[in-house]
């Protein structure tokens, strides 16, 4: 098995769970049938109506229903794909049951919902054989309802220490003949189950961070040809730290998240997109620090770094307790360690131009230039900093491009959003580079 | 295999090894005569008198004895449970043979000290098949003394690659007919020989701290439905580093930690514990810095955040350099994502009272409120937070109550302190609630 | 199968790399050239004349050549191993062939270049199943060239998802007789490839960390008896944070690193052996600050900590903002918790040889003393600290001493530059010690 994706997606953003049954409101549907009308950055890329957490038992029959109702109605249009999410545990044939029950409803209701969906996530999974489980019955579903065997995703919530474990036994199980496991689309992490499962605690209550879990998610993802998506942030408030959280989960590998609201899913649409201006960043002991721009020049503003001139080309740098006297050389090789550099689309867009290039005129490999001049109390220093990029500079730095370019391939309703974010001519050109 | 533990306790909180023969002692067998005689607090869930690396090789057959005389003697009354640990080694097959005889002559013993025994730990086991090993020696023991097969627990030490790799097979292992390692009761990390075994160094020798080693034990047992135990911490005096690496644990699901002397014993004991008053936290950087209770209101008293009433309604709120103006509304947010509060045992039992009055009247969900006031250089700031108590946050809320119902079940000898600790009302409700 | 390494060295500390093939050069052999005749501090323990990433695709050909040349001219004075890099992909059947041809052309040219070469570095390896079929090549290759089956070692550079999995299969399929896996020698992570695999993305385009893929490699290293290496520090003008990556591998028991320049080889060779002066640490908040030494005191010369007599055996101490009043053996206990001893090369001989003479006479543990004066703002401290040493301390101390015992086997030509280091009784005296 190649990990080459099965489906059309290679990245998920946003994984958007909205109730589909609100006991006491005159329409239970209302919340699901908001949810079916979000367009552009508002709408997730994957639109999760949930039948499990976000309803109350005694009103999934209801939400099926409602399911059923809403997606045969706003389906259609949706400019996402919308995967219903069931009831399932691992340790509860009656729920594993419900939840196929649940599938069967859906797939066979004369409305036509089903040819909107396009597929189901399973909470609660256990060890892979419960996984199994799962599928047979996307299976018998297909069968039963005359779709072809396959053609509905499973996505799953990754809640347990054995379905943790199972993320390592995916890319073998997957070629099996006995199973349609390649299914598999998304695996999410749960951590407020998991948390559960693990029987962890913290004295005020907040989740743990789990980064080996969310490792072990990514890597199951990559070794599998799937997509990995972190669980939800609870404090829908905390827009930094959901931010921090995403930025996190990029460096691991795991590029989508759930969202918990509209608000939320714009956050995640746009959080992987390389931003609009590039910008300077000093690093002040553990923390960054983002320069401010004037002109052609980026001004430090803070008191933990100082800089003066104190003799002919001799300068003294201080970076919090610690004073340096340095010559134009060192201050230069200095300061060069202290910044990097957060490229823009456009600068990522003309980088890979220029290697393309120099590629096509016979070059292996060249040098990038990145220059600018540093500002630290008043005293300017030009820095100057030459990167090799080769073909692996090239394909590693290619990974925000795949994902602009996937987000402009499936989702014609953010075209708008991008080009007025971007300008139309770099989304032309980043849409157009390394094809 | 459901992941419900088959023996008595859930949770584990102390593992004490004290040595079975101190050589040139007039009485050998009095640090473990010592051991046997503590109670409440001072006495461990797991005690593990020690002939392995607690006692000379040379002095192993006579600790063989002590055990058998000391157990036999003292195991009656002794209030948590006994566990010897023998010899074992993955790689020396007389280190196997001479753990196996050493069990033997245990149950073999004719003063009955195998009636108070519950099982053996087996330290530096390697994969899985080595488990198996020590698996069928505990199975000729029980079919030879004429105890039913599975009625001894085994736990093991691991401190080996190959033996955390098992933690991920034990699941699937645990279910076959050609074994009986369902037996198996605690995962203890031993990082000392763990380290070796990695052939890791540290500059000062100090131990590495092993995230991941902890992360896959605390899996492995949820995932297998036995107990994760974390290995020694060798400073002893310092008290503050014990405690934060125990509430590190818990945020992996690992409650237990081995204990090298009482006073660890009665730290480790307390630790899981929920306290007996809740305080409230304010996030300083990446600090936490507890307020000072003052009445209702709670008090900073620190240097790195500051508060001016700057206009009518208008506040400079400062959060070390850092300086913003904020009204009113904007200054309660800011305050609220702040601070965090660690609820004590009496606030958990409110809020699953309250919530399972709620459930009984037909809601699913329902706001806790948490209000206070903060004051800051003198400022006082009216804060509250609606948090919504739902199904899962219910369950996750109890883990700390299970817990604390496990330890009441059964340490009785702990009930004195307890209801010193909390007073006797909280702890009648605590054992009360959830059930 | 036992841990036992079945090769020469237990450990490598530098794996370094160079190209074969320099397009556009006269000599395009010239970096291979030189990089063959380097000799102590700045020869590698393991070189690896690189035919994939470091060359053009259109010069491998040329490169192998080059390969074969120089190593026939040069390989029986090269002081450390050869293991040259060949092509392979794990999704690519035509770059595996390729690999396949590159080590058979090695392997028969008439110039006896094989005779220098112990093995060939297989990058961009899939799932165990493709460790096979590179595998089975050698074994061919072996055939071919009359050469003993297994008798060239296989490395591998772990660079996906399915690779950091197969790290936990190794242990098992290494013993199976359908394969001659036992070649297995080095494992090597190779973030860049990994970061592209894992689709991670940071804001600057820097690596991400991948601490789990490190533990993941040491692991699988440790529990099949092989030696885990970290991937190339792209910064070659940082020493300092090269330096420091060292030391996070070295607590995850991953002794060896990539590098790239001579300069680093040189850092890589000395970082793990044992500093030449024992050093004193002070903890302050999260950072170690280095104490100047003075005679036999330490000076602490920061602003940090600060101590004043404040009366008669009385003390003030001050820690960042939080000062405590503490008499003498109160403040001796504080100083101890916030001090740290870096022990020397000599130091570990001391203590290892003490304690050898205690076991000799019949002792299975003794105290060993470490004693200083800490002066703090003009306050002399004297500080005294007992640990205890049993034979599991024995061990882990003797984990320097036994990298040092390997190196000064395996690399004659750094024995002048280690008594230059160290002088030339204290490097006896380690290489003595613990046999």
């Amino acid at each position: 098995m190649s990990t080459d994706r099965h489906y059309a997606r290679e990245f998920v953003r946003t994984f958007f769970t909205s109730p589909t049954a609100v006991q006491g409101e005159d329409d239970s549907a209302k919340m699901l049938r908001s949810a079916a009308q979000l367009r552009g950055m508002r709408a997730p890329d994957v639109w999760v109506p949930d039948n499990e957490d976000a309803t109350a038992p005694s009103m999934r029959e209801e939400g099926i229903e409602n399911i059923i109702e809403v997606v045969a109605e706003h389906g259609a249009d949706f400019p996402g794909e919308i995967h219903p999410r069931v009831v399932w545990h691992r340790e509860d044939p009656a729920a594993r049951y419900q939840g196929f029950q649940q599938m069967l409803r859906v797939a066979r209701s004369d409305t036509g919902a089903i040819e909107h969906i396009d597929g189901f996530v399973i909470p609660e999974v256990g060890d892979v054989d419960d996984w199994k489980k799962a599928d047979e019955f996307f299976t018998i579903v297909e069968e039963e309802c005359g779709l072809e065997a396959g053609s509905l995703s499973m996505s799953v919530i990754v809640e347990s220490g054995e379905a943790e474990l199972a993320l390592g036994d995916l890319r073998a199980e997957m070629g099996k003949p006995s199973n349609n496991l390649e299914r598999l689309f998304l695996l999410v992490d749960g951590e407020v189950d998991y948390t559960k499962d693990m029987r962890a605690m913290t004295p005020t209550g907040e989740l743990p961070p789990w980064p080996e879990l969310r490792h072990n998610t990514s890597r199951g993802a990559s070794a599998a040809g799937l997509i990995a998506v972190d669980g939800p942030y609870d404090d829908i408030r905390d827009v930094a730290g959901y931010r921090e959280r995403m930025e996190e989960n990029r460096a691991k590998g795991m590029t989508g998240i759930w969202s918990l609201t509209p608000g939320q899913v714009v956050e995640a649409n746009e959080a992987p997109l390389p931003p609009v201006d590039g910008r300077w960043l000093l690093e002040v002991g553990d923390e960054e620090v983002a320069l401010e721009p004037d002109g052609e020049a980026q001004v430090y503003d803070g008191d933990e770094v100082g800089l003066d001139v104190v003799g002919d080309g001799e300068y003294a740098l201080r970076v919090g307790g610690d004073e340096r006297v340095l010559d134009d050389e060192e201050l230069e090789a200095e300061l060069l360690d202290m910044t990097a550099y957060v490229p823009s689309l456009d600068d990522i867009v003309d980088s890979m131009e220029e290697f393309e290039a120099a590629k096509e005129a016979g070059r292996g490999a060249i040098a990038m230039t990145q220059s600018t001049t540093v500002v630290i109390d008043g005293v300017s220093v030009e820095i100057s900093r030459d990167r090799m990029w080769d073909e692996a500079t090239y394909q590693a730095a290619q990974t925000p491009i795949t994902l602009f370019q996937d987000v402009h391939e499936h989702r014609p309703d953010q075209h708008e959003d991008l080009e007025e974010m971007y300008g139309a001519d770099v989304v032309e050109r980043a849409t157009a580079v390394g094809n």
